[in-house]
């Protein structure tokens, strides 16, 4: 019969974080840039002070361990506050992302049961717009100073931030209790039907930051300093929030200037050494960069995810601005990473292109994550680097159900991701496309992804989205959309036939679209579905 | 009311460690010194089915989940299947110090219920002594193959491991049970009374292999090579055992050959970059290098426990061979490591001697880890770095009660240690000395380690330690015990002269008694209890 192991019976807690970097790293700095445009730096030793004295302030409007307690905002220190002080004193944090449709904003508000919101500044006209359509919200909360209160019409009293938590003690006792408390909740974007609330525990959330520090991960130290611009409401910003502080890293807090100007004079000003956001972003600093002929004088590393990056992008960054891209993997359903790609010794040892190429891959499954590819009949594929299949995830710190969800998602344990994945014999998994965007065609597969990377390895495309369009005899072709570079134009012939040196010659598509821009969802990725609504017709 | 996350219920499960690695680093090497001299080597896919193996032949031998094996063994490739083997299959690996008192041996295999014993050939004499003692061993395994195979006068059959794992299959489904389950069984070396067992779980060696990989621990990663020259037998070798699989650092096993020449060799040949280990080790190996006028060409980093590393010996691995020093602290209560230093940029713009004093603390806690000093009255006393007081630990991976124990150490839900420490306003930890070590001198406190920390700095002293002797007037007063280095003689009037310039004047010991060596345990520590059972009467 098994035995039981005789230790402590401590919960992994959220308020632990920032009371580790409170007692350890109390003089580390977070910068953070405000909504009104300077910038603000205070210390952990401040910060988790500003937590305890928002714990005091929530509990004295009334709200209650369990509570759920919204917020609108960017990356900055009073968000980074309410992460502690909300979970820590038991309630649940519902990052909301701005970006969602005010019509889908007030259902997820609605359906989290939602009491209070923290807002920014930028977000008044959007709150103005919700908030009679959001009846349990009894508190709104500008996070902001005196100075900077906007007026919202119909909200009265609005709350001040600042004005709300100064009266209040900075001493609280966070409470303790069972490390599977949930933590934060966070809705999938749902493209299709109502968005999933995912409600994270205080265990996945810390377990999951332990992780994400890890030196196969993000590699975080005390001597680091890092700058999430991956949005604090967008997974958890990927848990660097809790990351920074547990490792007692510099945390730099972009608020909402993400234009590669105002980045680029933050991680030189502020000596950045690690950065992690989606492709589009380093897509723009890159370009600030080149155009200005500037160099990186401190950032070493940058992790990427929420959609593939592309190999050019890569090399360019490794080899003409030593910027190590370590790529990931995750969603919503996931807490924050799954998998990240640091380069082996083995790897090491090629030459820069090949390395790149693994680079271009979404990694190996961190520890804690276990990961499968299936077919669909549902068994294992083999991880032969080739064979295709839904990517399957389980761990501590995946969904095993939604938030008030009617049945779970879960086959035989396993999370379905909805993604088409392969896994090589090093544990090396690359996503190939979403189901439901890669191509059918004639029984075959053509993964939308690997045609986008193609094109905008062209030096003129800025962009590139490929659908499937319905065919009468191939089931479906694709169909690529091309935004060429401010300036540029591409030939369409001569775009094939540099796609033909590239891909098999039975996935070039069928026709190519050239477009100023594409739309781009909250979450920094192209909108499929409008694309489909606008062409997703029949081909011929 | 609180509410419950909605994440997977996925156990943290030593079995994980081993899959984990063998999945996405199965070719990475784990390298082994046999007993019997030559270097081993394999991958980590072989080891996950070696400790398949292993567990298909455990339970062949009719062992059930929950039941006990002992091991007395080396650091060795088979030893570390028999951690994951052992533990993956619900078992208890009660890994024993072979230089424990053979009374103290058959104490603990009988308190332990241990119904089979892993043992190196090395130690044939010493099993068979204490074999006719140990009744529930049913089964007496050398780690060997069978050209090695002792012979036992008095064990019959005498199991061979490789001839017992050979023909079983290496598929072997992990049972999946509660993260809580014992995994692994250490005693304390007990200098008083009898040595008490701790009994690891699933969960704390899982979470502390993970808080040790960490970035401001011992910042292990995939491009790592780690060579723990702490041994398996000792606080689970700081469960580097686990943090290299989880890492997919190349692991390197120095089996018994200790000594400066072999683990220099070791180091040069397979490129190790990190290692760990206690002083006494490090001493010997810088001697040697020293001697050779070598330099090491890919270590960078070594992690020093066990009992204070002297700051002179940290100053000459940083200053003359660019080996970072993590000076940390544990003990068998606290599965491995609880805090370890890594300098951080505030520290590292100090000058290089001050840097080196912050090295000679034993760091911050790790996160999981709390952490506090308290007076004789049990009230936490200030971090101010001079304010001494009992160190108080608590986290998921210290003990709560001791295995079969009448009562529960914890005060307060906290662990006393038995250490003295300071504790300073960044969180930095020192540990002044032991409780039973400490001499109380007129009411104030003497530290017998930084008197041995300020002799040994000079420069013809090889090893110090102070003890407390009765005093008529003073309570207790110190007397100072050196051995010279080989072929070095110290004038006690000029030792005392030396020692004048660094510690307080009434802190100078009232004798010195020089010696050729001093009395050392099975973990490296100098044995006080000897030197006080010879000297430690009254003074004058």
């Amino acid at each position: 019969m098994l035995q039981t192991g005789l230790m402590m019976n401590r919960p992994l807690l959220i308020s632990a974080v920032i009371e580790h970097a409170a007692a350890q790293y109390r003089d580390v700095e977070v910068v953070s840039r405000e909504t009104h445009g300077p910038l603000f730096r205070y210390t952990y030793a401040d910060c988790a002070k500003g937590a305890r004295k928002l714990a005091n302030a929530l509990a004295g409007l009334g709200l209650a361990p369990g509570d759920v307690v919204g917020s609108i905002a960017w990356n900055n220190h009073r968000h980074l506050e309410a992460y502690y002080g909300v979970s820590g004193s038991g309630m649940v944090i519902h990052t909301c992302n701005p970006r969602l449709h005010p019509q889908q904003l007030i259902y997820i508000i609605n359906h989290a049961g939602q009491k209070a919101m923290l807002f920014d500044a930028t977000f008044a006209p959007l709150i103005k717009g919700i908030a009679p359509h959001c009846p349990s919200v009894k508190h709104w909360i500008c996070l902001s100073d005196a100075a900077h209160m906007p007026a919202i019409e119909g909200i009265d009293p609005l709350i001040g931030y600042d004005a709300l938590t100064a009266p209040c003690s900075d001493d609280f006792t966070w409470p303790e209790f069972d490390e599977n408390t949930a933590a934060a909740l966070c809705y999938t974007s749902g493209t299709t039907g109502h968005p999933k609330g995912v409600l994270y525990s205080h265990r996945a959330i810390v377990l999951e930051a332990m992780a994400g520090c890890m030196p196969n991960v993000l590699a975080v130290s005390c001597r680091d300093t890092i700058l999430p611009v991956v949005p604090m409401f967008h997974i958890n910003a990927w848990c660097i929030p809790y990351g920074a502080p547990m490792s007692g890293a510099k945390l730099v807090l972009p608020g909402p200037r993400l234009d590669g100007e105002s980045l680029y004079t933050l991680m030189e000003d502020e000596k950045v050494t690690i950065s992690a956001g989606v492709p589009s972003i380093w897509q723009g600093l890159l370009a600030y960069v080149e155009q200005n002929q500037l160099r990186f004088s401190t950032m070493r590393r940058t992790g990427v995810g929420g959609s593939a990056m592309p190999q050019a992008l890569i090399a360019r960054f490794a080899d003409e601005y030593q910027v190590e891209v370590r790529h990931g993997w995750g969603m919503t359903e996931t807490t924050a990473v799954a998998t990240m790609g640091t380069l082996t010794p083995r790897d090491l040892a090629l030459p820069r292109e090949q390395q790149h190429a693994i680079v271009a891959r979404q990694g190996k499954s961190v520890f804690g994550v276990d990961i499968k590819v299936v077919d669909e009949a549902g068994a294992t594929v083999p991880r032969d680097g080739s064979t295709q299949g839904e990517l399957m995830v389980r761990g501590p710190w995946i969904v095993r159900d939604y938030f008030k969800g009617e049945r779970s998602p879960l086959q035989g344990g396993w999370f379905p991701t909805g993604d088409i994945a392969t896994i090589d014999a090093q544990g090396t998994m690359q996503i190939r496309d979403r189901t439901k965007d890669v191509i059918k065609s004639g029984g075959e597969w053509i993964s939308s992804i690997d045609l986008e990377s193609a094109a905008v390895a062209h030096p003129a495309v800025a962009m590139a989205a490929v659908i499937g369009v319905k065919h009468p005899k191939w089931d479906e072709r694709p169909l690529m959309f091309i935004a060429p570079k401010p300036g540029q134009t591409v030939d369409k012939e001569e775009l094939l036939a540099f796609l033909a040196d590239r891909v098999a010659k039975w996935w070039l598509p069928d026709d190519v679209v050239f477009v100023d821009s594409l739309p781009v969802g909250g979450t920094g990725k192209v909108q499929k579905e409008e694309l489909r609504k606008t062409h997703g017709g029949v081909f011929r």
